[in-house]
C-alpha cells in the first residue's frame, strides 16, 4: 500500500528525471533559436533548471532519502516532440514561434508536477520542502510568461511573414 | 519552407490526435476513480473532449483541410504516466490524489498547445477559429481547477490518513 509520503517521493523522482532531460535539451533549444531575445531566454532557463536539480536534491535530503530518478515517459514525448518541431521548421521563419511552442509544453508539464508536489509537501507538514517548490513553480511560472511574451511581442508576427 | 499555417495545422493534428487518445483514456480515470466528486469531474470533461474533437474538426474546415492526426509522442508519454500512477496507487488511500496530479498535467499539456494554437489563429487573421480555441482553452482551464478543488478540499487529506 503506498503512503502520500511514497507518492510524493515517486513524483518528485518522476520530475528528477525530467529536469535532467531539460538540462540537456534545452541547450539544443537555445542553439536552434534564431531570435536573439529567445536564445537568451533559454540560456537563463537552462541556469534556472540547473538550479531545480540542486533544490530537488535537497528535497529528497529534507524526507531523509537520497535523490532517485524515474523514467518519465511525459517528458520523453515532450523533448521528442521539441526534436520534430526544431528539424520540421528549421531554415523556417516559423522556427523561434514553434521552439516556443514546444518550451512552452515542457514548462506546462513542470507547472502541473510542481504545483501537485507543493500541495503534497504541505500536507505533509514539510514546510522547508514546500516553500522550495514554491520557488521552482514560480521559476516555471516566469519562464512560461517570458516565452508568451516573446511569441506575442514579435517571434508570432515574424513567423507569419512566411505565409504565401 | 514552413509558413505559419503549415505549423498551425501540424499542431492542430497533434492535439486532435492528443484528444482522441484522451477520449479514451478518461472513462478508464473515471473507472479507477474511488471518490464520487473525481469520478464526476472526469466524467464530465470526457463530455467536453468529445466537443473539443469536433471543434478541433470545426476549424480544420475553416482552413479549408479535412482532420489530420499526427502521432503526439508528448500525450502518450502522459497518459502512460497515467496508466502507471494508476496501478501502483490501486487500492491505496492515495489513489484519488495520484488521479488529479495525472489529469492535471494532460490539462496543462492541452493548456499550453490551445494558448499557442489561438495565439496563431488570431495571427492568420482567422477569428472564428480563434474563437472556438479560445472556448476550448477556457474549458481546459476550468477542468484543470476543478481538479485543483477537489485535490484541496478533501482528495489530498484523504491520501494522508494512509501515511505511518
Amino acid at each position: 500500500m503506498k503512503t502520500l509520503q511514497d507518492l510524493f517521493l515517486d513524483s518528485l523522482a518522476d520530475i528528477y528525471y525530467a529536469e535532467n532531460q531539460l538540462v540537456k535539451a534545452l541547450p539544443k533549444m537555445a542553439e536552434a533559436a534564431t531570435d536573439e531575445g529567445l536564445r537568451e531566454a533559454f540560456t537563463a532557463h537552462l541556469a534556472e533548471t540547473e538550479g531545480h536539480v540542486q533544490k530537488v536534491e535537497q528535497i529528497f535530503e529534507l524526507f531523509g532519502e537520497s535523490p532517485k530518478s524515474k523514467k518519465c515517459p511525459a517528458i520523453v514525448g515532450i523533448i521528442k516532440e521539441a526534436e520534430e518541431i526544431i528539424s520540421e521548421n528549421k531554415k523556417s521563419p516559423t522556427l523561434n514561434a514553434a521552439l516556443i511552442f514546444a518550451g512552452q509544453k515542457a514548462e506546462h508539464y513542470e507547472i502541473a508536477s510542481y504545483g501537485g508536489l507543493r500541495e503534497w509537501a504541505r500536507q505533509l507538514d514539510n514546510e522547508e520542502a514546500a516553500e522550495l517548490l514554491e520557488e521552482i513553480l514560480e521559476e516555471e511560472k516566469t519562464a512560461d510568461s517570458k516565452l508568451t511574451t516573446l511569441a506575442e511581442d514579435h517571434c508570432n508576427e515574424t513567423a507569419k511573414v512566411s505565409r504565401k
